[in-house]
């Protein structure tokens, strides 16, 4: 038997690590950019601590491109190396030296925010350059170094004239990666990126000042302080506001309201999360959240991250406790994710409860806003459910915002059916049914006006959680049957007559669509109301949807009920009309109506309606 | 001065590759089976060319769960290894025996399909397991070997007993990875990630036959020899049917045509996609194709690879061709891509084109089903809209198919207007213009039907490119507006008729919604007649439906003309009518139907409309 070591060579590795260490090869320039930040806020802390008696001052990144000679460079004022350090740290692929300083200074260094993690971003730089240098030089006040390497893995060492402190980073850029020399293409990584990093970042120089004041001053492409990083008491609205443009340059309306985020335990996460204005087409709005990490921008993808819910909301997460480069499988089933996403929720669902609170008039005014994340989030998070409930707002046709339990007490009285039932009346569309609204609201019922494409889960949902609760859109059937009560209205018509205009009427109008009940109703009421009964409607929405329903309800034919009201003066005048072909015209005008009530008259029929009446007219 | 080579150490590297190698974890065992199919294969390659003196015979794959002692085994029959060659594949990170293999057999092994590329997905095992064995006899005879490491990175190696050829691999699954121990979770990864590989794969066994004749058989997973690994005169229409449904069991409906995806040079490709017939929710159909190497499953994501409209289809793409693990900016600046992607939108105009020429009246059957993806197409793809116009069909009202040029053909004579220009008119939806369609109709005009949301789009560009080719929607204006003829109707009414009965109906009427026009037209013509006006419409959709129109004017609101027919009958009685308050509620009953024409009377104002109708009717 023989045993030993597995072995890794280099020259086996390092083709992997310059190909396949990141995806995205632009990512360069945030890796070499955040050893940059890392090594000035080492100085800074080391300063703080008093172990550099060096001066800190007020360091800033420089961004170089000299197109001429085909180089890039990252220049730091930070803590530099030494030439055993660049050994050490450099020559050494995978030893991260972000993690051995952290180890060093755990206890002081905590909130340092520094974010190298493996070390090999350093080596990033070869996806693009084909020769790196380094040139560098300590705080400890020892001899300058500058170090090359080819890629080959082959690297030289030396001692040279350097005497700012800090580190030079030069990239040659290869051939196939030029477009890395272009002005516009830097600043927009550098933006991308680095547009909140903690350092202050120079890339170029413009003027300010008119005349003789005109000056040349350096162009500072990030804000090293942003919004998140600060406290809530610290921030006015008008901050929260100004962060916001500062994030979506592009976008011109506010935000309606702001969620700030700051947690350390059990995980580390800061940002603010906005409340936008959602349009009608929200597909556009997703991937709009940032995730930051030590303020360098890692995605806007944070599908798994955020609840699925709160993916139509705006701006920035700020966490190094989110594992990167994993799948999003992956990411679902880690711990730390998943409370981060409660974590989300619960902040979300008591921001909307103080808002709720503090004002609830203008809580009320921004409801057709939000409702549909709101009313996605009771669907899809059952802790969000629960908390639900303080909020969720159910508008009126009138515009009256209830909670549910507000909605109880209003329409007990009068809404609960023989059986006990307390029957809760909506309209999905005010224009299409004003007629059944105005029937409802002349028996002084509530009518919701719930509009959201997923309604019907979310009233499938409340049903099922409230007992003897039910919901019913108001063209479900006649008002008086959608509400049941003890009394019976008698009929005008004796039964043959009733039997007799029923059969007529069926011989008139189309069966497979049409289900004809007679019912006495007030003498009031419209002579002819056609109904969708809400079960099959609702299965066959929800099937529309998407989830829940019944399989394949959702191709189902429309069925309608017509209901004739047996004391209506047509239907008097229709038993004692002797002339069939007068009948047959007042019985087709009077389906006409109920169907444009209904929203049914379409077409050729429209347009022979028209015509008929434009002719009546004259 | 010092130089030297960059060190990575073994220490260093592990954890990363561990921990890092692949975001999925899951991927373990894609990568294993690969690993053994091309063991099997080489075996097969070296026999065919009478290099391995063994008999091939029909060698499988098993996967064997040992869920009592946490033991997950694959063992191939494949051509094994000596203690040498593990010593050299194994012990060395990333050294590919593949890459090897298919240097020195070059010139006859191109097709033997051989999967590996780096010889790091061995070490993928250690995502899921703390201790990895393998026991491995190759086809030359030599003792076996078992090697065995704890991903210390220690290993030991030694001779054992193995009698049989090939290699088994044992991976001792860690504690956070037990579910790799359930039948249910192997099955699934096995479906997914192996359904396709060219070596049958046995995973437990079933009951097969009856009483005396039942027998217990291996339950092979996968379809070793998938109709796209297949030539096209080979396949049967059902053939592909059938294939449809193995890749999608839970799909019921066949798909239209499929279109089967062979190339060789300048890139390897091959696949079969399919167009399904599409639900009214576009959404849910992405992400269908999936993408394969070499009959291994690689992902179903093709953004990307394949055009951005055709990512509607189904099925299935194969080619070691396509760069693995890149971002999506990279693959689309990458030239076999780009290529590949080309060649598909080829492929594709070429199918739709020969399927119009051999039976035009079937691809008019299935145009409602493909057209959102190929107007989609020519929106977005140069190349194929090139293509385009000799398939794209332009439908009427009525159900006839045309090209566009066919189209030109059959409405130039009476759709020319008086300044030389071919206006084509169609209808969006021919329920809510029908009164329009019907006095087209009667001019004799073609209408066609384009109910797609993106339809502004499409016909803008058509018009950009056809000189002398509008489009205009019926109601975009009166009929002898939209097409302008030399002659010119005379109106019954004098001009001081005219201008009085102008500002009679302007006074009734919201003035900052219509625009009264007074047009002289055939007496037969509805009275009153409400149109949008094209250009404002269309600039309005395109604004909504992303890209294109005028910045904001998607919140522009909706502007309408009212034509009064001044040779109406109605006309004439209003200009008689000498009681104002007769002659309001006519205006107003007029008004009506117009509305009711252009659907635009609803809720309250049809509600009363309604009632007042039921009540003249009695």
């Amino acid at each position: 038997m023989t045993s030993g070591k597995i072995n890794v060579t280099v020259e086996n590795i390092f083709p992997l690590i310059k190909k396949f260490l990141y995806s995205d090869h632009e990512i360069f320039l945030r890796e070499l950019i955040s050893n940059a930040t890392d090594a000035t806020l080492k100085l800074k802390h080391l300063t703080s601590i008093g172990e550099a008696k060096v001066e800190y001052g007020n360091p800033i990144i420089e961004v170089r491109i000299d197109k001429e000679n085909k180089k890039l460079h990252i220049i730091d004022q930070g803590i530099g190396m030494t030439k055993e350090e660049v050994e050490k740290y450099i020559n050494q692929v995978a030893f991260s030296g972000a993690e051995e300083f952290l180890e060093k200074y755990k206890d002081t260094a905590k909130d340092a925010g520094i974010i190298g993690h493996f070390g090999l971003g350093f080596y990033s730089a070869f996806m693009v350059a084909d020769k790196v240098e380094i040139f560098t030089k300590s705080y400890k006040g020892e001899p300058a170094a500058h170090w090359t390497c080819d890629g080959s893995p082959e690297y030289s060492l030396e001692e040279t004239e350097k005497t700012d402190r800090g580190t030079e980073i030069v990239l040659h850029i290869a051939e196939d990666s030029t477009e890395f020399l272009e002005d516009y293409k830097i600043r927009e990584l550098l933006t991308k990126y680095n547009k909140f990093m903690p350092v202050p970042i120079k890339f170029g120089t413009h003027e300010e000042g008119e005349g003789d004041d005109k000056k040349t001053v350096d162009t500072i492409i990030n804000n090293p302080a942003p919004a998140w990083t600060k406290q809530p008491a610290d921030l006015t609205e008008e901050d929260y506001k100004n962060f916001y443009r500062e994030l979506y340059p592009m976008q011109f309306e506010d935000p309606l309201f702001h969620i700030h985020l700051n947690v350390d335990y059990p995980f580390n996460l800061t940002g603010i999360l906005y409340f936008p204005k959602l349009n009608a087409d929200m597909q556009i709005q997703k991937d709009k959240i940032q995730l930051y990490q030590n303020q360098v921008f890692v995605t806007d993808n944070v599908e798994g991250i955020v609840p699925d819910f709160l993916t139509m909301l705006k701006g920035v997460i700020d966490s190094p406790d989110i594992p990167l480069n994993v799948s999003r499988s992956y990411l679902q089933a880690d711990g730390n994710v998943k409370k981060i996403s409660n974590y989300i929720t619960r902040k979300v669902a008591d921001k909307l409860k103080s808002l709720f609170n503090d004002n609830r008039a203008d809580f009320e005014s921004k409801w057709n806003d939000i409702k549909i994340v709101l009313e996605y989030g009771m669907l899809s998070e059952d802790k969000f459910y629960d908390k639900a409930g303080a909020f969720m707002l159910y508008p009126t046709v009138d515009g009256k915002y209830y909670t549910l339990e507000e909605l109880k007490e209003a329409s007990k009285e009068l809404q609960t059916d023989k059986d006990g039932n307390l029957v809760i009346l909506y309209a999905s569309n005010k224009d299409l049914q004003d007629s059944y609204i105005v029937a409802a609201k002349e028996k002084g019922y509530q009518v919701l006006l719930l509009d959201s494409p997923i309604v019907s889960h979310l009233i499938q949902k409340l049903e099922s959680d409230n007992e003897k609760l039910t919901f019913a859109r108001v063209d479900a059937d006649h008002i008086n049957n959608l509400i049941k009560k003890e009394e019976n209205q008698i009929s005008k018509l004796s039964e043959d007559e009733q039997k007799n205009l029923q059969t007529f009427v069926e011989n008139i109008i189309p069966k497979e669509k049409y289900t004809v009940k007679l019912e006495a109703m007030d003498s009031t009421a419209e002579p002819f109301i056609i109904t969708q009964p809400e079960f099959m409607r609702r299965m066959k929405e929800m099937s529309q949807t998407g989830g829940g329903g019944m399989f394949g309800m959702g191709n189902f034919p429309e069925m309608y009920n017509l209901i004739i009201n047996t004391n209506s003066d047509l239907a008097s005048d229709l038993i004692s009309e002797n002339n069939e072909e007068v009948k047959n015209e007042k019985i087709k005008q009077a389906l006409d109506l109920a169907k444009l009530s209904q929203g049914l008259l379409k077409g050729e029929e429209l347009t022979a309606f028209v015509k008929r009446s434009f002719k009546n007219l004259k």
